[in-house]
């Protein structure tokens, strides 16, 4: 495979999806090769099927281990019809939200089990981990404060989680970022977007220098 | 818990459903308790919606891990919905298919390995075991011959595929078997369906002569 897969994680309200829209065309000016933004599962019928599942706030009742596989079942359809042929193609692929996500929020939030979801994850990608992760820090706090100005009374199910769910989350990732020091990369997201999109175009670049000119 | 969980397994055209529809009246003249039969995923809304993505015959390009994981969250859903609450209330569960198809199908039959699937439904049921599996055998050639004949034009995406799909997953039926000798006996399945019906009637007395009486 001669394509890149770089993943991008953070609690809610951490401002990942703005930051990664006026990332992508700087990436974009920085090299030859083409860049595409997936956002999981975007690019499958099937995953986007699955999504439809997960996020019907009418199914409250849905079992965590039945939530945790589904985002697997998501994920694998997902790396099968988008990332993996994207990859193949040599293309850079940025994913908002990975395995990482899973094992925070269902491992993690939802009190499974970060190894056991972390193992259904395991199954779902069969080894293809992404080749860089960053990872958007912001406190619990400073990410609910967020969300609530940006889109009060359209949250989503998990969204709609108390501040302890939300705690829970911030700590799994830190684990996990503690537990990855090649694959994850973290960027101060409490700073303001533009800090936080330039200190992302420089772990990239850092991280790919063949890939990706340094000039700004 | 008061209830009692049995599945019943085997592959396509053993009968399964025939022979359970004609079980289900003659447990009930022999026990006090309430008999329930729940074919799996139903009894849950949610179960529902993952299998309906499952058999989509338009959804071809599914991949196989996809499937096993979809598969494991419809299990997970009903086990909570559905089976649970009834051995709580004490009744006899009668699931046509549990666990031990996936690891056949997915697992063997689709080649993902049945170690693999095995542990993602590890995950799904979280140590709940059916008490007791009656096995229906019947060969590949015998069985598929059934299925042909039964609704010849209406076979859904897994009994269209070929004969040596369905020899992998009686190989992995019969090795399932042998390695659970205490939670699964088996039914010669290839015999005429009232028959069949007797030798699991005999089989589910002798496992559980204090909730069924013997009289015929």
């Amino acid at each position: 495979m001669s394509g890149i897969f770089i993943s991008f994680e953070g609690p809610d309200g951490a401002g990942k999806t703005t930051a990664l829209e006026k990332l992508l065309p700087l990436l974009k000016e920085r090299t030859d090769k083409e860049v595409v933004l997936s956002r999981e599962p975007g690019g499958s019928i099937i995953a986007e099927k699955i999504r439809k599942i997960i996020l019907d706030i009418h199914d409250e009742e849905m079992d965590p281990r039945t939530e945790a596989l589904l985002y697997a079942a998501a994920r694998r359809q997902h790396l099968v019809d988008a990332v993996l042929p994207a990859l193949e193609e040599g293309k850079v692929m940025l994913s908002d939200r990975f395995v990482d996500s899973s094992i925070a929020y269902q491992g993690g939030g939802r009190q499974i089990g970060t190894k056991e979801v972390g193992e259904i994850n395991d199954f779902a990608i069969d080894g293809h981990l992404p080749d860089l992760t960053v990872y958007f820090d912001v406190t619990p706090d400073v990410g609910l404060s967020r969300i609530r100005k940006d889109h009060e009374g359209a949250m989503d199910r998990l969204e709609k989680e108390a501040l302890s769910f939300h705690q829970r989350v911030y700590d799994s990732y830190m684990e996990i970022v503690k537990n990855n020091p090649d694959r994850i990369k973290t960027v101060d997201a409490a700073q303001p977007v533009e800090k936080v999109v330039d200190d992302t175009l420089d772990v990239i670049i850092k991280r790919f220098p063949d890939v990706f000119n340094g000039g700004k």
